[in-house]
């Protein structure tokens, strides 16, 4: 069936649609109220987060937008070291979207939700002119504890950089997947609270942490520097990439620390506590590459340390580094 | 200037955007710190609601699509009895918008939300091919207290139903705005904080509230009628509805009861308390023209029955009533 746009009207159509997709896929006795709102418990500090997913194709390998849309949120609660507990999707489907599709991305959506222990429970439907597009906003909410205080402006000189797995993976495989090239790189695609309850469990004492999607690690260690007025030094050869994206991006002349990740983040730990850290996020799910990559100096700028003894300067990203990666 | 893509990067040019409309227009302590969630304080029961919206144009009589963002949310957190506190705003847009509309927008929508009391504590931009369209998802989170609730079940037979003003204003503006025809008639668009904390100040039972967007007045009702297993008899000669929109929807055929509207609730409340809740919400700001309109029945379905003794039965929509009309 195809989408029209009596699907966005509000009335009937947009009803029978929720309920033949979205419900089966993600139903719950909080969603199937249908309310204006969903009202939940929660108590003490609550994290919010919104975020848009425009990505081309919708279905790549590693992933689809159901679940980076999922995974991006989670990803961000969890950067604030809260326990990701709600979610909301709201989808924009331009007319003409194939409802199969819609179906197997509300699917991947509510599973990846389930896998991230987050209860999905609100929604909204809004259909545009167009040729089959589709665009899911997901807002988070979670919840963290009195005590903890992870922001971007922690950072202090000498805190440890952990880097939780290879870098590139995503941009790589889109950009694969529009240029038709055939090779084995998958998106990371992934929701990473379990290496986060790891480590706040373990009682890690962690001063930041974010994930690091489009604008790659690059923009967001420029964000720490001037968030916290400190530097990074980072040794090169430290930096985990795999060998097929590493050779996808010397091909085509990419710049590793601009590359999007939608399943890698960075946290910056107090040195004593690094390799205790380092080896709790080594043993969770999606942690296997993580490594040590840097330190944090007061050189107001971020810094790459070559294997034959050279410096460069990493910017953020300017410009675009690729459209609708996520 | 124009929106490229570049400006969805999620680099440098990403980050001046922000800086230079949506900081400038809605800037706070929370939202400046551009970490990847919000924290904020709360407690109790917690209500979420999420909703894109897609309208067009982006400026209309009465309103833009910024005031509508926020309207929308906010009356839907109002409509489960809580209190909006924090609001998210994720802008898609398409290449080509012109930032001075991108900024017009930001801007409506932050005074918006000061007018409704909400903080917007997270945000996102990402930018699509197009030819200057502007979306916006705004996702609302508001507190109550653990002895309210409302919801769209609770309706019982007796209870009477209010109206808050009249209806069809939303449909009507943006209908004339498509078509070019000149007239006075506004949106509704407004944020309906005012009655509601009225009422509920006051002690007044509402039973069940909903606002009545797309969709229209009969499309929400039915839905009660299915929550509830109740329904409704409502008079045509209470029904409120302004002379210009009265005479706009015969000119076109419109039914009253499927036009969308962004600033008007329904509220079920028992009978006893149904005349304190209409003075209440006449009094407030946007519900001077409210009135009691019906009755909760055991019919199953919607009736209003007319002023010369007939009685019309009322579907919710099916089709589409006005594509885009939020």
């Amino acid at each position: 069936m195809k989408i029209t746009m009596a699907h966005g009207s509000g009335g009937r159509a947009t009803a029978e649609l929720i309920d033949s997709i979205f419900k089966k896929a993600g139903g719950n006795p909080i969603l199937d109220m249908m309310e204006d709102s969903a009202v939940v418990d929660g108590c003490g500090k609550i994290a919010v987060t919104t975020d848009s997913f425009v990505v081309t194709p919708l279905m790549f390998r590693g992933g689809d937008i159901g679940r980076l849309a999922v995974c991006g949120t989670v990803n961000d609660l969890l950067a604030r070291g809260a326990t990701p507990k709600y979610i909301t999707t709201a989808y924009i489907i331009e007319e003409g979207a194939d409802t199969e599709l819609l179906d197997m991305i509300a699917q991947s959506a509510a599973r990846t939700a389930k896998e991230a222990g987050v209860t999905i429970i609100a929604g909204d439907t809004k259909v545009i002119e167009g040729s089959g597009g589709i665009y899911i906003n997901t807002t988070g909410v979670g919840f963290l504890d009195g005590n903890t205080d992870i922001k971007s402006s922690n950072c202090r000189v000498g805190d440890k950089l952990i880097l939780s797995g290879t870098l590139g993976d995503h941009h790589a495989a889109i950009l694969s997947e529009r240029m038709d090239i055939q090779n084995d790189i998958k998106s990371d695609c992934a929701p990473l609270g379990g290496m986060v309850s790891e480590m706040m469990s373990a009682g890690v004492k962690i001063r930041a942490m974010r994930d690091v999607t489009r604008g790659g690690l690059g923009t967001v260690l420029n964000e720490l520097c001037r968030a916290s007025a400190c530097g990074f030094e980072l040794q090169e050869d430290d930096i985990p990439v795999s060998a097929a994206v590493s050779a996808f991006s010397k091909i085509l002349g990419l710049n590793i620390m601009h590359m999007g990740n939608e399943g890698k983040l960075i946290a910056v730990v107090v040195p004593e506590d690094a390799e205790r850290a380092l080896q709790l996020i080594k043993s969770s799910k999606y942690g296997e590459n993580a490594a040590i990559i840097g330190t944090v100096t007061d050189s107001g700028q971020v810094e790459v340390m070559t294997a034959i003894g050279g410096r460069r300067i990493v910017t953020e990203l300017y410009g675009e580094g690729l459209p609708r990666i996520c």
